[in-house]
């Protein structure tokens, strides 16, 4: 088509940050690099020929409803399964509460529709996830950050900004969060359910790694603390096919009513096939038995990945120790560049992410994220071993 | 949950209509009533045994890629089926300009996103497609509406309110229009063109139904007319599945840079693993001949329609008489108002639409919305019947 006139666009595209990652990733795609910039679970552990199994089984049979439209709030008997595993977990989800989404990440945008008005406060982590930043963006909130400790969100910051800012969301992912790898505490859970208590505002609790756990003891999800205020996010991604585009929320009844507005405004619902054929897969196989050999194969690239790193960085590098997730995060010595390491890395052939699309108006940053799910060990170290060298010539 | 807070809502959820067509579809689902209130493609002609031997073919190989995350755009070699198909229909369009969405339903989404300030002005036909209302008030437009005349939107009043109101899109569907079943002629096409040439403004043509036609001559997309400016909308769900929620947006370039950014941020990408099973299905099966069956089985559905209409109903009644797609118009004499049809026809069995959800603020309607694609020649002649019945009531 030719374009003789400019096109005007909406005001709210102006501040929606394009994909930083996306461009990483064209450089980090070349065959001889050594690669933690991606964030993709590893391809080797889907349960392709489990659900070949089960789309010959659905397609077999005479049920034709398979293809057609169906409702918004998605597959009652999938959001029944849902509502079970949470039940399995100590928390108590009825599945009218669950409505299916195409990954959290619509999630995202949905909360974003019905609840942020233009210069609406929200609240997120720091470093904070990239998705929910472009997804919030659209709406035109003001971010109102506050930094992570090695326990999770710093508990006095974000009581101090609650009160300055009274944001309408705080979006948080209290196990190993990407992109730091970070959990909360308990005790940090505890505080955070406290300080938002009685505020006219949810909690947005998004966990798509929490089942991911290779190391510690399991925690209580923030609704557990907070009930009546949290919203979580989940999403089967992560824990059986990411290419279904298949996730979650939980909300309360009242919220649920815009979220089906919303979502129908939006697309009238998701894809019911697969929503079917994931239905059959968790009815007929057992995801906890399959969720512990991904857990066990991150578990061991991430310690190949700690371990290479005590070995070869100098120690002012500091890294965190995740429990669990897909994710580590790396901090450079003060004053040193991630975008400047990162040139260096790709010369010699390993590449990760430099931290700056994980800040709200933050460049020069001294932080990356490095990827463990998709290399092998022996790729781990090699690829640490790289990356010490380029650290030295920094 | 518990729900001791009254949440608040973002004010842009004020005024997104509910649908309307959920509450009546509720009072039509018994089993002894025969219903022309919905809206969905006939479940008989869905290719499933092919669909089937598709899904066996892709899970039987060794791409496991077919489970992991993919790009924003779609995939490729769908995308560029996609644009086969146009050059069959003589419009030349490029795959690079083809985004894939989850349904046409979520490309209205994206461009009320990507173009839609509060208060920027959204021309419509009168009766419109009520999905696009419900997508663009989330956006806040001021709608404007053009009334449709046999050949098409009015276009004297077209003119008019372009040059009065400067709409940053004109949402249009020239063929088969939902919710009226009436196409624009090729004069229609031409004058639509001339009215929007130059101005810096889109026409979104939306053409779900176009594929479908019984009768009559194929019509140019109205891109032909006026390529610069048009955007257009399509999809698989009337032609091959509805479950799947795939459709696409083609878009000149700059247009479709924001559009990726949207989509990224609305759900990463559309449901990978069907793209992969349709895709296979368009290269394996011939798509025009199974195009064919519909179209035939549904012009025979539209011909009983018609006859049993002229049939029954008294003069004062008026109907459109669709070449395609899947819906019939009525309107009843000035002063009766459908809602009260509704209600008396609901006693006699049978079931249809009151025009009301098609208007932007007009209630009391006397025009209501005939589906005539899942109900047997058979089963129309008797509903028809009793709608007559339900009209001399009135």
């Amino acid at each position: 088509m030719n374009e003789t006139i400019e096109p005007q666009f909406a005001r709210r595209m102006a501040g929606v940050p394009r994909s930083f990652i996306r461009e990483i990733l064209k450089v980090a795609v070349s065959p001889d690099v050594i690669s933690f910039a991606g964030g993709l679970p590893n391809k080797n552990l889907f349960p392709l020929e489990e659900l070949h199994e089960c789309a010959d089984l659905l397609m077999s049979g005479s049920d034709r409803n398979i293809l057609q439209y169906a409702n918004t709030e998605g597959y009652l008997p999938l959001r029944e399964q849902i509502a079970a595993r949470y039940a399995r977990k100590g928390l108590t989800v009825s599945a009218e509460n669950i409505l299916i989404t195409n990954g959290s990440q619509q999630g995202l945008d949905l909360l974003g529709k019905i609840f942020v008005n233009e210069g609406d406060a929200v609240l997120i982590e720091e470093p904070g996830y990239l998705g929910a930043i472009q997804a919030f963006s659209i709406f035109k909130p003001e971010f109102v950050t506050v930094p992570l400790t090695a326990d999770g969100i710093d508990i006095r910051l974000m009581k101090q900004k609650m009160d300055a800012f009274c944001p309408r969301l705080a979006y948080l992912i209290p196990n190993f969060q990407n992109p730091s790898g970070i959990s909360y505490s308990a005790e940090t859970r505890q505080a955070v359910a406290d300080i938002c208590r009685g505020k006219n505002m949810f909690v947005v609790e998004d966990d798509p790694y929490g089942d991911i756990r290779f190391s510690g003891e399991h925690l209580p999800s923030l609704a557990h603390y907070l009930p009546e205020q949290t919203i979580l996010l989940g999403t089967f991604s992560k824990t059986v096919v990411p290419s279904f585009r298949m996730g979650w929320i939980v909300a309360p009844h009242e919220v649920m009513e815009r979220l089906v507005i919303a979502k129908q405004a939006a697309d009238l619902h998701t894809d019911y096939f697969t929503q079917r054929l994931l239905h059959l897969y968790l009815a007929e196989y057992d995801i906890d038995e399959h969720i512990a050999v991904i857990s066990k194969a991150y578990g061991e690239q991430a310690t190949a990945m700690m371990d290479a790193i005590e070995r070869y960085f100098p120690k002012e590098v500091h890294y965190t120790r995740p429990e669990g997730g897909m994710f580590l995060w790396l901090t450079l010595p003060e004053g040193k560049n991630a975008m400047e390491l990162f040139n260096l890395a790709i010369r010699e052939k390993v590449a990760f992410v430099p931290g700056n699309p994980f800040y709200v108006g933050k460049t020069d940053v001294n932080t990356c994220r490095l990827n463990f799910s998709c290399s092998t060990p022996a790729e781990i170290e090699v690829g640490i071993r790289k990356l010490a060298g380029a650290i030295k010539q920094l």
